[in-house]
């Protein structure tokens, strides 16, 4: 069997464990103050063009997202989403457990547009019971998205400039950032997307890392006592030091961006060949993850070899279906798979 | 300079390095329903002789307990502790955070008496405002304490015959469990802690791992839906898999327990040191954390050559300080700082 | 100007605030353990049908909802609820704030149906994801809407049932509970209610009373330390006495029900001119609210004498509006509406 | 039986029912936008000399606790608090239910002092792990306290320093304000509070209201969106203009300070009547509550025609008890437990 369920399939890219490997007996202060840490800072502060900007290490996903819109909205404001976004759906309510409420918007393709945040917002102040409904308090967005399709650049600009106008931060959950960044057709680079944001993170879990999430926080707002909210929300690692290692091994010598690279490259052949044989998509992805409609027989006949996830049911005899590709996805894997499609 | 900070100071036990590399092709389903968490908790229940408990892997501390906390207490619960325990003053109101009060008792090195547990019960419900406080819920202790101490058999039973008269769990946080259990003069194995306990866990961070605390859940109440808790808490680890392979290297063959051995006895050599040059002590701790009390002059000579915490301030001119060991620690390094003692 | 606005423009029913004079300097211990609570709890129960229930007194609805919400749920569970429900749209997020996400069900013309229920619950347990969802823990309904609509009894046993099958408990906001038992149509009596509902509220605030809430929790699961929510949320009121009186007056010799069937058919006689004189209406809402759509010069001409609420907009020539009637409104004032229809 | 168990025993002072009779079929908007709300706003920042003050009213005590707190802090703050303050301990946790740790100070007749506030702040930021514990955001105190006492000018200006210094805002409970101003001794006046604190509420519940508390925020920086707060805690009353009615008879004509005089007279003479007979104080308290310390045969005595509250036991023999008046207490019931002294 091989398996194409998700890009968190494997352990880490053989170049983060050799780092592990060297670094193992060096001693380090905890919870992300040693100089591999400091060192990943500066780097990531470098790729991004912002020397301004504050870097911190959490965990995961899930927990970042929690203590990123934890510590930007006051008790009484939402967050804005699209409604397929990943606080909405995929994270037992952690936003909500924190108090706050995710407050859905319309989504195509799992994207927001400028116009809908702004209908968004404007309902809110001109509703006379504004002070009954959850004010909208942040954008969160992800690129790519949870369909992998990802925002061109001005579609993120006028997005930001609604944000702006409304004096909302604008949030981006990068944790596939570079399987989007490296995606054909992206007019972005990262520090575009350090340009725009308020706060965004570059995801380690997904592209390579064992784990861990790079936040960069460029608001200045956004930053007063930060650290103390990822203490609070359970993300602040003993053995710190793991996090800085694992980003100083992607980020210096662009290791994270070529991985990225050869996995949309690798998802994309695949992408190549069910449309050669006719297949139509869930959703046009670029990136790493794609979403094939297969009829069942051939969902049947490919999952006796491969494994994929089963994503939308289409109708009696169709479903939509998703395979991801990774740092670990070898050519003969994704050979493999084409001869069987 | 040689760091005696705490056990947290390096990377991880070479063998679960090596188990991390052998297996890091391997593909593997995420969030911990993988082949290796489940072989891990299965050690993890022989060893523990409670075949019918439930054990899931976390990444840190604070998550654990803030997880574990959230999933046994109703809202206008609170959680019983040693004043000096560590939700109350060093997880940043983690557990205020999840909404829940935490009730402090008296601490004596550390450790709580099944009287004061029996008090502090007695007199909530003999209030007749007793709705107006918070209801005490669950009781945690901490074994060893923060201060290095250990509990009796004897003191554990006692404690667990409060809770269970007045119907509420017993949660032990065992990030330094190994050490506890190692310490001379404890008569208590790991299957005592899981007969007494309604939860506990078995700390992995601070004991060999690069990260991990394995939750053993005893008392069947406390198992419902527990893994919807970890999600929402941020503790769900994409590849989950870490976890187990580094609790199944830890477990397997004693491993987990032959650092403890060792660290504790590092320690304990030390502390001898301190002893027979007549320095007194914060706490007599028989486990991997020892709390000398060194006149200034002492403490800036050792200073300059080894790491150790300032603890507590006793006087001008004498501070109690930590030293800690753990599985990194060498003959030398001990050898090194008991000659300049 | 006659105000047609809501059903909380004035006081309270004389009967009431002659009550209020006849016992003010009775002395009473506080916090609802007064005589006045204890005989009207009685009447409550009896007029229920219901001598197993509990019944609790709070002060309005969004602390009653929330005090409900937060006593049934755990952490991970949120509560299933119309898209147009109180809870989801006009609390400020006050059940967010308790951490419970509201998980919103397709709403037609207010009202929920057993199906959606279903396929909700349905959809959760067979996402293979189901831990990384928020788990429905609950449904609340309000009887009569938001829109002033109203279930059958059929449709309610068919949505208890649904509840009963997955084991979640009914919640029924009862804010106006009165206006839709007396309804015309109308085949429930308070008792079915209180057999139906695990807990429900009878709301005074909108029917005469000058504040207050009637909580009556029939599931004994849920009935458990609610005193300690009501005073965690802030709901318990130090002259508790003040919602017993109230209550007392209310319940006693049915004033609760005569207030609620005179206002129904004041507001219904106010449908009849409007549905004569040709207008649409948003619903049909056969209680004490209802919701014409009127041209823009009609509503300009109607809001320079009376006042009423803007609902929604249709398009641009054409508004949706809302005209509430209670104990308050004379007939007088219905007739001059009328007239001006 | 005469009962001095509190001072909310009774309904409220004859003004306010004869307001409400008089105003009852005034038809008026909700939730505090009326012309009641709007009065008696202007006349208490007459009374305070705040003319930028802003104004809110709520239902009762632990809801204005819990509101103003959760609007001050965010997320990884705490409130430090005198160790016997209402919200440490009388409150169900409400404070921790909105995430904040309750950083308790040691209290004497509780109050808390200057230097102690800034001890706490200190001991804070001088932790090298101050990010690993919660962070101090705001000082509540109780005028008078929960014991009877109050501060004096000098007292709260010195504490105002620390808070100024270490910038966090100042929140006085006045529960019971009146009974503090008016003490004998007490050099302070309504303005005073107003230019001190900056925030604070002037209790009605416990003098003369049937409910209601005014919130006053003086500091800029509290005020924004506060009514969302209000909304979102359960605290927004439907029919709001009760709370402007009721303050606005309390407030216009110093009938509001008048009630508090008189009950502090009428309390200091039992406490002359009680020290006369050579009985002990727990605490000397010149306000409505008074703590004499009775030989057990004496409590029984005197509660075979008196009612009062058990405060707390002194010794098998001894027990310290509260006596209350308020606006209610009339001479005959004084006289009468006199006599009986």
């Amino acid at each position: 069997m091989i398996l194409f369920y998700s890009d968190y399939l494997e352990g880490c890219h053989p170049s983060i464990l050799n780092k592990l490997q060297e670094t193992n007996l060096h001693q380090t202060p905890g919870y992300g103050e040693d100089d591999f840490c400091g060192q990943a800072k500066e780097t990531i502060k470098n790729i991004c063009e912002a020397p301004g900007a504050d870097v911190h290490f959490l965990v995961g996903g899930t927990q970042t997202n929690m203590t990123v819109i934890a510590a930007s909205l006051r008790p009484h404001q939402g967050v804005l989403c699209a409604s397929s976004g990943h606080i909405n759906v995929h994270e037992t309510g952690a936003i909500e457990h924190s108090g706050h409420k995710v407050l859905p918007l319309p989504a195509k393709d799992g994207k927001v547009c400028a116009q809908d945040v702004c209908a968004a917002l404007e309902a809110h102040y001109s509703d006379p019971s504004f002070e009954h409904t959850v004010q909208p308090g942040m954008l969160y967005i992800s690129f790519p998205t949870e369909l992998g399709t990802i925002y061109s650049k001005k579609e993120l600009l006028e997005i930001k400039k609604v944000c702006s106008d409304w004096e909302i931060p604008l949030f981006i959950d990068g944790a596939r950032l570079g399987y989007g960044l490296e995606a054909e057709g992206c007019d972005l680079l990262l520090k575009d997307i350090a340009q725009i944001a308020d706060v965004f993170y570059i995801g380690g879990t997904k592209q390579g890392a064992l784990f861990g999430e790079a936040v960069v926080i460029c608001n200045e707002k956004l930053k007063t006592d930060f650290r103390y909210f990822i203490k609070q929300n359970g993300g602040m690692l003993a053995k710190g030091r793991l996090l800085g290692i694992q980003f100083d091994a992607l980020m210096k010598e662009g290791l994270y961006f070529s991985i990225a690279r050869d996995a949309v490259r690798k998802a994309q052949r695949i992408s190549e060949a069910f449309r050669k044989k006719g297949y139509d998509f869930l959703v046009e992805s670029p990136t790493n993850q794609i979403f094939p409609i297969l009829p069942k027989e051939d969902e049947e006949r490919l999952s006796s070899d491969f494994g994929f996830e089963e994503w939308q049911k289409i109708d009696a005899d169709h479903i939509g279906v998703r395979f991801c590709t990774s740092w670990a996805t070898t050519d003969e894997q994704v050979d493999a798979l084409i001869s069987a499609i």
